[in-house]
């Protein structure tokens, strides 16, 4: 049987719960790994959240997130930069290698220029990132999103924008909710693995009907995504990582979170 | 000023009107055209409506929607098939030229197999479509649509169909909804055009929020969608068409009709 070492969580995919619960009842089912959330972290020294987590030998996976770049003020290009070198801060003192960055969208400019100062951004933390340890993962975030959330929607083009920083603290973080659909999405996974730019791979899975836009994905198996397929491809593109449960769910938010952790366990020996 | 020659509605976007409203109110205006949406049809005999709109001086520019080709059984896709046959039908009856595909999604298999017997779908109907003179358009629908209603998702994998099936009666509606966040659009739409492929251009909004996946689509200028932009890249790839306002809202159906089209046709003259 499948084991539970790869697996890791997001704190936010059992939100009741404080970091302190989650990290209790994850060890105690044997998963492997854990993604902190900063919400997660309010009100906490965050270097003792470390070794909290280390004391439930969980290993922290990353740190959701960074991002939202664009912007039509300079002035608040500047501080969403000085956020991310705050995030970068928080990720050194938790023990965090990796930021998952969700790059952000201005409805307000076109798309190119919103790239255009994602890019701008990301470059400007390099130096940061080096010099905490912490790598960026650029996360390609569904279509639906590129109005407000993301204007990065494709892993084409994550992959084409990772390749154009060109550094080894930048790489991409590959979520099959975002990019099930994508008929590219074998041979972008391979180029991304290829460039050593394959950094995290998220899992949960698209409900049929999918009633909310943000806080309504699915347990792994029950919608149409075939994990085990892509899951496949990322591992043929040379990745070993962690299998990351993100899920957003007002439905399973309500439930019993011991209940729902006992599915999302099922979930993943089965449908991942 | 921007005349209105050019500019065609779709039935449903005045849902709340029969199509016999939706005529006069549209001639009145001095729209240039009309795409008539089969639900309109019902309990009419359909060349009657053809010789009303033409009455009008409306331009009959298509019959929405044929499609949904894929199914887990041989039997259900044998009977969308039949479907599109009698739509090709109700084309030739009313004396519109295309029908725009909305070629389907069946959850329960790979996107991959949906996206093969949409292919042979289409192709099972060429005869039929030339044989009425109807031709037909694949509408590469927006990724969020990718569980249940469209396995084509972007522009360039509608054109690769396309010209598989290399034939004259066989090209591509490009609509802005769906299409607007591809990094790719102009060069698949300047590819579109060289294939005499570029068969039908829609336009309306998205909307930042949006509220409901289906039912908020915005009027021209009402969100992110910059359409002046994609309407200048279908000129530049030699479409002379009409400019297809095609809005499902909740909002503006609720919203007196006759109120909410002098609404389009301003903002079809500011934003468009």
């Amino acid at each position: 049987m499948k084991d539970l070492r790869k697996l890791c969580i997001h704190t936010i995919t059992t939100k009741p719960w404080s970091i302190e619960e989650a990290a209790e009842h994850y060890a105690t089912m044997g998963v492997g790994g854990i993604t902190v959330w900063r919400d997660a972290l309010e009100g906490r020294k965050i270097s003792q959240v470390g070794d909290m987590l280390r004391k439930h030998q969980l290993d922290i996976v990353s740190l959701c997130r960074g991002g939202f770049f664009p912007a039509v003020s300079a002035q608040k290009r500047q501080a969403a930069i000085e956020d991310n070198k705050k995030a970068i801060e928080e990720a050194a003192a938790l023990g965090a290698p990796l930021i998952v960055l969700v790059c952000g969208a201005e409805p307000a400019q076109s798309l190119a220029t919103s790239r255009k100062q994602i890019r701008e951004g990301i470059e400007a933390l390099i130096p940061y990132a080096e010099s905490h340890q912490v790598k960026l993962a650029i996360e390609p975030l569904h279509p639906m999103y590129a109005g407000d959330r993301s204007a990065v929607n494709s892993l084409s083009q994550a992959n084409d924008m990772a390749e154009m920083i060109d550094s080894p603290w930048v790489g991409i973080a590959v979520d099959v909710y975002h990019l099930w659909w994508d008929d590219t999405l074998h041979s972008e996974i391979m180029r991304c693995g290829r460039n050593n730019h394959l950094f995290a791979f998220h899992i949960c899975d698209w409900k049929v009907p999918t009633e909310d836009m943000l806080l309504d994905r699915g347990l792994m198996g029950e919608g149409c995504i075939n994990i085990p397929e892509i899951r496949g491809w990322v591992e043929e593109a040379g990745f070993e990582g962690y299998h990351e449960v993100e899920i957003f769910s007002k439905r399973y938010w309500q439930m019993d979170q011991q209940v729902f952790l006992t599915k999302i366990k099922e979930a993943y020996i089965q449908y991942s």
